[in-house]
């Protein structure tokens, strides 16, 4: 295949789909968007991504966007890497379910702390949203407490989700909540920290 | 395999994936929970779904949600009713990120309708929430209608997405969207209300 292009901004979820395209062993190339200049809205990124957002990745056959979709798309696509579990409909939807509740439950409620704007216009309206985000970034570290089996989430088989886990799981500790309620999760993000694909990722996006 | 049970609540997303059953061919136990007596939160349901929201799915592995989830699995449950493009991970992830847009963009714009207190305590800013959906809603439209390949949304091939596009593109009216500017949209969710599946699920779902 024709070589990918990842577009990626620092502090964004777009570092789940990068770690999983370092897991795969994916060659791409990387593009970095400065979103404290908006470039992400510039008519150069809009052409490629219409949604205005990361991730996005440019493959031969178009442009995929979608932390979700692009985890099983990457897991899909490099499936000698194990990142998922392609041959077992149930464990591929449980992989998925924890996609998807990160996408529209976690992300969603990290959101309301900067980008209100996106859900009311008032300030004061924004305010209120940010003043309840260590309450419903709390009620989500729970649930993810609760879903760790250990060592990485689905238990011994690492999965591309991890990265997603892992990725708002680093947002905890800004939004407000007290990680020391959630000790596996904790020492799960300590985990993830220290394997090579995620310091690579980190690295390369924050460079 | 044993039954599933699926548990619904009319006029909420779970519309999708109990089509996608449908279209599937599966054999299931319907559970209904009357959301205004606020059954999806009753120790008994909690005990099915933690998550305390539809829909659910009771399976011999365990109970699965998260409509994009959903969706796959059952695509991947029943290969013979041709569901997702099982055999082509891009095509696939397309199918993903429509789904994953749909419950991470579109559900939760809409949700700020009536759903504002799972981000504000405030009600002036829960009325600031409401106030913005027509226009949040509006922006979904225009890019769903960009979306549709027609007859389906990926072309000629039905897929469980459509269900769960037919769904939320329901709501749009409601939600204050001017759908004479969405033609294709409208055509759309005209053919889809046809579909036998679809007929047969919401006449379940609202009996």
């Amino acid at each position: 295949m024709s070589r990918w292009t990842f577009y990626t901004a620092p502090g964004t979820c777009a570092l789940a789909t990068h770690i999983a395209l370092h897991e795969a062993g994916a060659e791409f190339d990387l593009v970095k968007l400065d979103m404290s200049a908006n470039q992400q809205q510039s008519p150069a990124y809009l052409s490629v991504n219409p949604k205005g957002r990361v991730p996005a990745l440019a493959t031969e056959r178009g442009v995929l966007t979608e932390t979700p979709a692009l985890l099983a798309f990457v897991a899909q696509s490099f499936p000698a890497a194990r990142l998922a579990p392609l041959d077992d409909p149930f464990a591929f939807a449980r992989m998925q379910e924890l996609a998807s509740y990160l996408a529209s439950t976690a992300h969603v409620a990290h959101a309301h702390k900067r980008r209100g704007a996106r859900w009311a216009d008032d300030a004061a309206a924004q305010e209120a949203m940010r003043a309840k985000v260590p309450q419903t970034m709390t009620a989500c570290a729970a649930y993810l407490e609760s879903q760790i089996a250990g060592p990485w989430v689905a238990g011994e088989a690492y999965s591309a989700v991890d990265g997603y886990l892992f990725t708002i799981g680093s947002w905890l500790e800004g939004d407000g909540v007290d990680m020391s309620q959630f000790p596996k999760l904790s020492d799960y993000l300590a985990r993830m920290a220290a394997r090579p694909a995620v310091q690579r990722a980190l690295a390369e996006a924050q460079a």
